[in-house]
C-alpha cells in the first residue's frame, strides 16, 4: 500500500536560523565594533573609517588619494567623501594638484595629528574589546582567520559600502 | 657612563597595522560578504537585511514590528524603513492598528513568499562562499567564535548601523 504521506518537496530549504549564517554575524559583529567605537571615541566625532583614514594617512606622509583610498580598502569615492569632511575639520590638508584632481596628494595637518594622538588609546580599546570575550588564542585564531578571508578577496567589495 | 639614547616616549603608541585590527577586518568582511551577496542576488533587488527580514518574516508568520526588529538585531527605525520599501514592492504587508502604529503586525505577502523562495539558493551561496576559504572545521570554528562575540553583547550597536 502506498504511502499516503505527501513527497517532500526539494525545492523547499530547511529554515537556516539568522545567527548561523555567516553573513548575518558579520553584520552583528560590525554594528557590535562600530557601537563600541563610537561609545569609546564620542567625544571626538570620528567614525571607524575615519580612524583607518588619519591612522593610514600617519603611516603615509603625504600621498595621493588613490593609494589612501586601497591601503584602507575603499573605493574613491567614499575616501574623497571622507576626506573632505575630514578637510573641512582641518584634520586633513588635501593639496591643490593642476593636473588630476582625483590623485591629488593629501596628508595630515598637525590638528590631525594631534587629534590622532588623542584618539589612538580609546580607538585602540574598541578594536580589542570587540573581541575580548574570547580568550587570548582564540582572538589570535579570529584575527588570523579573518586575515585569510580578507586576503583571500582582496579587491572584493570595496565599493559596495558607503561610510557609515 | 648613561646611554646617550633618547628615552621612548611612552604616550606614543608603536604603529598598529590596519590589518590587525579587529574592526578593521570586521569592517572589510562586511564589505566582502555585502558585495558576494548583491553580485548572487542582483536580479532580486534585495539587501542582505531584506533577505534577514524575508527570511524572519517567513519564519513568524504574522509578527509586530518590535519583535521583528529584535529578531534581525536592528533598531525599530531600520527595520520599519526597510519595512516600508518590501511593502512598496508588495512583498510585505503591514496591517493597520488603530492603537500603536509602531507595534503594527506585518507578514509576508504570497510575492514575498515567492521571491523569498527563488532567492534563498543564491542567498545561501552568498553566505557560504564569504568564509569558503576556511576548511569546513575552522569555518565551523570561525563561526562558533561569531556566536560568542554576539551573545556576549546581545543588544550593542542595535540603532548604530544604518541599513545599506
Amino acid at each position: 500500500m502506498p504511502q499516503t504521506r505527501k513527497p517532500r518537496d526539494k525545492s523547499v530549504l530547511k529554515p537556516w536560523p539568522l545567527v548561523q549564517r555567516p553573513g548575518f554575524l558579520i553584520r552583528r559583529l560590525h554594528q557590535i565594533h562600530t557601537a563600541l567605537f563610537q561609545e569609546a571615541c564620542a567625544s571626538f566625532d570620528v567614525t571607524p573609517l575615519q580612524y583607518s583614514l588619519l591612522s593610514a594617512l600617519a603611516g603615509r606622509g603625504v600621498t595621493d588619494q588613490t593609494s589612501l583610498a586601497a591601503n584602507i580598502a575603499q573605493d574613491r569615492t567614499t575616501t574623497t567623501g571622507a576626506l573632505k569632511r575630514l578637510e573641512a575639520r582641518k584634520l586633513v590638508e588635501r593639496l591643490v594638484d593642476g593636473e588630476d584632481r582625483r590623485a591629488r596628494a593629501c596628508r595630515l595637518t598637525s590638528a590631525g595629528a594631534a587629534l590622532l594622538s588623542k584618539l589612538e588609546a580609546p580607538a585602540r580599546d574598541a578594536h580589542r574589546t570587540t573581541i575580548s570575550c574570547l580568550n587570548k588564542k582564540d582572538q589570535a585564531l579570529f584575527i588570523a582567520m579573518m586575515q585569510r578571508i580578507v586576503a583571500d578577496r582582496a579587491t572584493s567589495g570595496l565599493d559596495s559600502i558607503a561610510e557609515e
